[in-house]
């Protein structure tokens, strides 16, 4: 039966860094500091937010929440987050979406200070994951399902890679972070034909679609690394994966669990984007 | 044996279209214009160069050369890239890359309007074909590719695509063109394992690679597509492409030559480019 690859490990591991590094900066009289804009209150977003503040807190980094009103024009919401931009003591802004229909997301995508974009919302952030290049920011999911990778050691040079979703928050970064480690990488979708045997050609098996459980055992070869970047409830009102965790242990040799897996180590690779803004913005980095 | 798909009739059918709709602007004295920024005159940029002005005479659209010293300094190259981003008569920008060692890209490609850049140089261009948001201008080169396939009517939707070369100049924007239209793709490169045989599951394979005639048949799938965007020189001085077009041939169902392939569409679809750049700059996009 296939090991399970818990999140905690590796995000106490980023986290115990990041607390070193953001230590050695208050030496020198520099804090980093997120700010979270939220507009409105959902649940989604507030449950988020309980976690990366006490993530921050854990790592010594400063935050604050910038609340916003539901019905909040999009005028008003530029001029906030400029003022944020602005903002010399804020290294890294947390921006929950999507954001109400009100507000344009491509109106304001480009507001956002890309240094300060650490969760890849700016263009220019997109453009340097998909270019490769390492000064920008990629989400931070897909970000943590590499740092599992690596803090498990799974090789991933040369492997097949197959990532099911094409979203812009998981699927295609994920896509570019696995090519800039040099995996093969074949990226499925809604229309893809034969999907369960594409997947089962993978080494390693990116589950990024949203619907629970949806992957099997017949998506997976003998052997192979499943992560599950998913977070669905299922009929019973349990929090599940894209995976069927259970089913895919026979064949995996390695799968993330959900929860506990993937998830739990977001908080952590903000925390560490949030400290890079702060390097990039002090001229350290 | 497999047919070859050639490029010029693809070719023809862009350029009578863009000139058809060229010649209904003038009759409303809107002109479309390109403008070419050489420095220095490298030999093959100036054989492009030919090739491109020749086919903007064919189409009725407008055209000058800005033709720079080998030695310009970085600031004086910006200075005149931003007096043709202000220049109203400009429709599109054509930039000469690379670039000489004195001039830093990473500095000067956001200084070219995303409106005008119609080879992909600015960034806000690559997220634009990253997310798949058509308003944006994808590099020349795999346009070119995708015209041809669309040209000849090659179903891509669900169908395996295989991408060799993960270069921003053609690689990656391919691979998000393919996923564009529901290919499931598949990039690969140096590094991959076993290339024969991913290549050899491809429906359409790319070789974008830029090695003579790599591709032998080995890579080739019984019935598959294989559009060959390499421009090489054999050691007979020839010109040939990355695939081995005579031994591909005898599996292939469809394969371009090289030379008169995917090259000779790519002026083409500058031309129409440049027409998209004018009628989004006249609002009528």
């Amino acid at each position: 039966m296939g090991e399970l690859l818990k999140g905690k490990p590796v995000a106490d591991a980023i986290a115990l860094e990041v607390k070193k590094k953001a230590e050695e900066l208050k030496a020198g009289s520099i804090k980093a500091k997120l700010m979270i804009v939220r507009v409105g209150e959902r649940e989604d977003d507030l449950s988020y937010e309980r976690a990366a503040v006490k993530r921050m807190e854990s790592c010594g980094i400063e935050w604050e929440v910038t609340s916003l009103p539901r019905d909040i024009s999009q005028d008003e919401f530029i001029k906030k987050l400029e003022s944020v931009n602005n903002d010399k003591s804020v290294h890294g802004i947390l921006l929950f979406r999507p954001l109400p229909a009100q507000i344009d997301e491509n109106a304001v995508k480009h507001v956002i200070s890309p240094e300060k974009d650490v969760d890849c919302f700016n263009p220019m952030n997109v453009a340097k994951i998909a270019e490769g290049d390492k000064t920008g920011f990629a989400p931070c999911t897909p970000t943590a399902a590499m740092e599992l990778l690596k803090y498990y050691n799974i090789e991933l040079k040369g492997k097949k890679a197959v990532v099911i979703g094409r979203s812009m928050v998981v699927g295609k970064p994920m896509a570019f972070l696995l090519l800039g480690e040099n995996a093969t990488v074949t990226i499925c979708h809604s229309k893809t034909e034969n999907l369960e045997q594409v997947a089962s050609e993978a080494d390693i098996l990116i589950a990024a679609i949203g619907r629970p459980k949806m992957i099997t055992d017949k998506f997976v070869k003998e052997g192979a690394v499943v992560i599950d970047v998913g977070i669905n409830v299922d009929s019973q009102g349990n929090i599940c994966g894209d995976a069927d965790t259970d089913m895919c242990r026979d064949k995996a040799a390695f799968i993330t669990p959900v929860p506990a897996g993937v998830g739990s180590v977001t908080t952590a690779v903000l925390a560490k984007h949030v400290l890079k803004g702060c390097l990039i913005a002090n001229n350290l980095i």
